[in-house]
């Protein structure tokens, strides 16, 4: 056996089977390998895909593994933000993963694990990113998908779900109403909420992110690495991905992790501010930032000391601080974020503007998700000059600019 | 100079300027190299995204390039519709090329060769992938970029364009007297249309397609590849893309190409049935694949041209067939491709059960562009039961076969 189970807190032993949560204590239980052996030649001459890390995934058979090409998403240097910043950075664009977001990593992870269960159908809470992604992965593997929704959740939301045939089931409720009705399915009908019931396995998906990063910095670590933090889960996944990596000998330092949060929703950057790990759920989140607007994160308190660990912080941006900065980015980087992305170039912009981020440090910031997404957002006032098919009326209309905008060949 | 402009037809040679049409018989102008020289072991060693190719792509200098990460997009196996099929079918995934199309190819190269040019605006016609590829490119670069668009285009259609900050232009008229002002554009104003002015530098960058399907296949050429034909000019980009590898001694034979078109718009297919490069033109194109519906396709000819010296064909799928390929894909192999992705599968479908693709056949399919822009075709039909938040009903409404679907671990 490559890998078992462990309690987070009190460090009880499982075997690696579709168990969540410590008998003893009711703590988390995490994923642990033993003996991993990697090899910086080896590995560079893998496919480039998060499945090149095989020896440090929950899976026990390649042949379980439903690739649907996640990963390996390009780390782009974003040239001008840089420059008008003094800091070297980097974007780990996962807009362009299979189904647009980073959760086809955990997705990715939970359903291969499914499959080498044998489960015949996996189940998801969500109506963003998740699903598309769960729906995606069941597709490939053969298998059903379930996705519980509240009810009243605009239609466009559903396209990528309809199209990958998952099985939808609005709820009369909200979506804490959907949650506990998905929990209750884990534990009294055995379903496999790929979230809930295999969370161990899920959460580890997402620290490919960390390996991807040592990797295409040519096994250099940056000063800094900022995280949406939704559930908590990423960020923490991310610090193990580094600390993994360190253990194997493959980097020589840890980057310092920041958690960046939505004002309309950040407990964790409240909690952070109080020097506490207890975290006081927001009952109502307010925000653009709907994806990482998660009023009572699980793993809230694991991410809060994944960031006292590396000497990070945590801190937050409000709506039109995001609304900007996915701006900024799609205009001066080409890259086109969903809000969590935002959330995360707008921290990184105010922690620099604050001196925690010293000019000339190199960060990496979590694109998290395609802003195709949330599309209302960049809208907003959208509204072309309207002219007759002419070629005066195109020279008026772009100002009389036009003749200095075009170098002659 | 490492390359040099030549007449496609009477082979009148060119610096590799701004221009595009031969002045001795109006043929468009091709990009030729010189002694080319790459090696297989060398080319492996590079960065994944197109510009590994940089020797046969028509930029002088490595500095001009406008890197978004673009392709080295995954080629997947389709198992399932291989199995049912018996063909090895392959999808060239370019939904997740950085703005979700293969425009990212030619719209890259074009924006690098404005930068080259020294242009502060390129500018393009299109409302859809094109446009949003011009849009990201020329953010990246640090340039303006015009879109000129016929007006009564849906708003959710501008997303990406709005969100990389293009300056659009809707223009009274129809998509023809769009194009037709912006080849005035280029003409009296010096405009730098991408697919016009810069068109035979633009064309080569969908031939990386072609390179990519030989180092992905571990250097064998598939049987068969099936393209979709709007212009024509992704055919014949991807032929050269093959011929230019065979050239060089990378790869021993070539493959047979199939152009795949929507009845609803399918000059190509009819020109061939008809045993000429003659087109006559669609006036009046009805189908759901909008963007390849080009009733009067500038690279026409050619495109049959490349499907006859490689022995191929050219088919047809009707708007029925595309919708059913789209759900197939997305439900069964977990990609969901916009409508011209549908077209290529259930051409490739048709000629297999015609016996015109053998079985036991290799076969790649382009998929071109992202379902998720052509969100309302899989919306049709699409309602889920609403329940109330108990358990008993979510049982109910997966009909009793949650029991079975469940394996215990």
């Amino acid at each position: 056996m490559r890998f078992h189970l462990e309690c987070r807190e009190c460090s009880t032993p499982y075997l690696p089977q579709k168990v969540a949560i410590c008998e003893n204590c009711l703590a988390p239980l995490d994923v642990v390998y033993e003996n991993v052996k990697i090899e910086k030649s080896e590995l560079e001459l893998r496919e480039k895909n998060m499945w090149r890390y095989f020896e440090l995934l929950p899976i026990s058979s390649k042949k379980s593994i439903v690739n649907l090409g996640t990963g390996f998403t390009p780390l782009l240097k974003a040239e001008k933000i840089s420059e008008s910043l003094g800091v070297s950075l980097y974007l780990k664009n996962d807009t362009v993963n299979p189904t647009l977001s980073f959760k086809d990593r955990p997705a990715g992870v939970a359903v291969s694990k499914a499959v080498e269960f044998g489960d015949k159908a996996v189940c998801c809470v969500s109506t963003g990113n998740l699903a598309a992604s769960v729906a995606a992965h069941a597709s490939k593997a053969g298998i059903e998908a379930y996705v519980i929704t509240p009810q009243n959740i605009e239609r466009e939301k559903f396209t990528q779900i309809a199209a990958y045939s998952a099985h939808v089931i609005a709820v009369k409720g909200t979506y804490d109403d959907a949650n506990r009705l998905a929990a209750l399915a884990s534990l009294e009908l055995g379903w496999n909420v790929v979230n809930i019931t295999s969370r161990p396995y899920y959460v580890e998906g997402s620290k490919t992110i960390a390996y991807e990063i040592c990797e295409q910095l040519a096994w250099n670590v940056p000063d800094f690495v900022v995280v949406p933090c939704a559930s908590g889960a990423l960020l923490r996944s991310i610090h193990r991905g580094f600390k993994e990596f360190y253990e194997a000998g493959l980097i020589y330092s840890l980057p310092r992790l920041v958690g960046a949060q939505a004002a309309g929703c950040a407990p964790l950057v409240k909690a952070f501010y109080r020097g506490t790990t207890e975290i006081e759920p927001v009952k109502e989140p307010d925000t653009v930032a709907k994806s990482i607007a998660i009023g009572d994160p699980a793993d809230g308190k694991y991410a809060i000391r994944s960031v006292l660990e590396t000497d990070g912080c945590m801190e937050e941006a409000d709506d039109r601080e995001i609304v900007e900065a996915i701006r900024l980015l799609a205009s001066k980087e080409g890259v086109f974020a969903e809000p969590a992305g935002g959330v995360t170039v707008a921290v990184t912009k105010k922690l620099v503007e604050l001196g925690f981020i010293e000019k000339g440090s190199s960060v990496a910031c979590c694109i998290t998700g395609n802003g195709i997404k949330a599309q209302e957002l960049v809208l907003e006032g959208f509204s072309p000059p309207v002219i007759e098919p002419d070629i005066k009326e195109l020279a008026r209309a772009v100002s009389g600019e036009v003749e200095e905008l075009h170098a002659k060949s």
